[in-house]
């Protein structure tokens, strides 16, 4: 009898969070498959019997990246203290925080570099289907809490969300302090109005000052 | 003395225009050069003196599209008679029509296609540039005849035009009557609300009808 092989599962989410590391600091490119066995400490051979090349771990690399998203997600939706406000205020916050910190993450990109854009492409619509019930069902607790007045949330959340799926190319550029508060004042804004909330201010500058 | 060439501008605008003719009714992938050469009625050679590849006169035919726009949106701002009101339902009515009617549309199927995201960026990219201060200027308006109430123009139509670029996987898709309703009406009112529009109804479902 050879040696017990490792859990299928176990061994790929090894070779996933290697991957994944590798091509945030290294880069997509920059990441050879011999990279990826020499940390997880297997043979070369090995990462062939699970995966056909790199871009096909890519695709798993990106279900993990939006199973982290939705467990942030999950994590505000369970809170029991929070108001919906706070939940929308840490939600926007991080997306417009990861956006202007995309440069310290090769990832990210990665992902925005022209040639991959088919990658982005695939990594948001997946995204969405996950993440917009979720966001849905905050809107709809501030509904409830009389915070939000919205006649269609889910796909005003939708459109919301092709705004964020962008904002990296207008939040990742060189711009005077000026034009940054001018964007997230107007970010704020629209959502604010979009979903019906009768502050007009979220805080969103403080928050991330 | 040889055979007078013909204006090199006035040459490649023929081939531009062929291209994106066959573009949109054959698709990209199925053109061929010896396709535009016969439609322009010149020899297979005389292409490659303006053009390296299919991929080089796709970025021409890129700047022709995006230049259709810009005449459209301009015309739209040189009429005198017109409200901002008016202009902007055409706008809104327009860009969603055609993100119906986009499988009619090989050249917008092309872009859509997730191994030529790449393209679509690009397009996307360099439109922006040219529409977004063209579109300011008919909110500008707007705001001049009291019919707009908004503070950050140029940015809240920045964002606006993220989730346009976006709605084509929206509206392509199969739906229902009532959810394509719900669709145009929440879409509708982010425009309204984002750029404090007091009707709450541009009447876009009627205009569309």
């Amino acid at each position: 009898m050879g040696r017990r092989a490792k859990d299928p599962e176990i061994r790929k989410k090894e070779f996933v969070e290697a991957a994944l590391e590798l091509f945030q600091t290294k880069g997509f490119d920059q990441t050879f498959v011999t990279d990826i066995t020499n940390k997880v400490g297997v043979s070369h051979g090995a990462f062939f019997y699970y995966y056909k090349s790199k871009d096909d771990i890519l695709q798993d690399v990106i279900d993990a990246c939006i199973a982290v998203d939705v467990r942030f997600v999950k994590g505000l939706i369970e809170d029991g203290k929070m108001t919906a406000k706070e939940k929308l205020k840490v939600i926007l916050s991080t997306s417009v925080n990861s956006s202007r910190n995309r440069d310290q993450n090769r990832l990210a990109e990665f992902f925005h570099r022209a040639a991959n854009a088919r990658f982005h492409r695939d990594y948001t619509k997946r995204s969405r289907e996950q993440i917009i019930p979720l966001l849905t069902e905050i809107v709809e607790q501030g509904i409830r809490e009389g915070y939000c007045e919205i006649k269609y949330p889910k796909e005003t959340i939708l459109y919301l969300s092709y705004i964020f799926e962008s904002i990296d190319d207008s939040f990742s550029m060189p711009q005077s302090n000026e034009e940054y508060y001018r964007k997230i004042r107007a970010l704020e804004m629209i959502v604010v109005k979009s979903l019906g909330i009768k502050d007009d201010d979220l805080g969103l500058i403080d928050f991330m000052a």
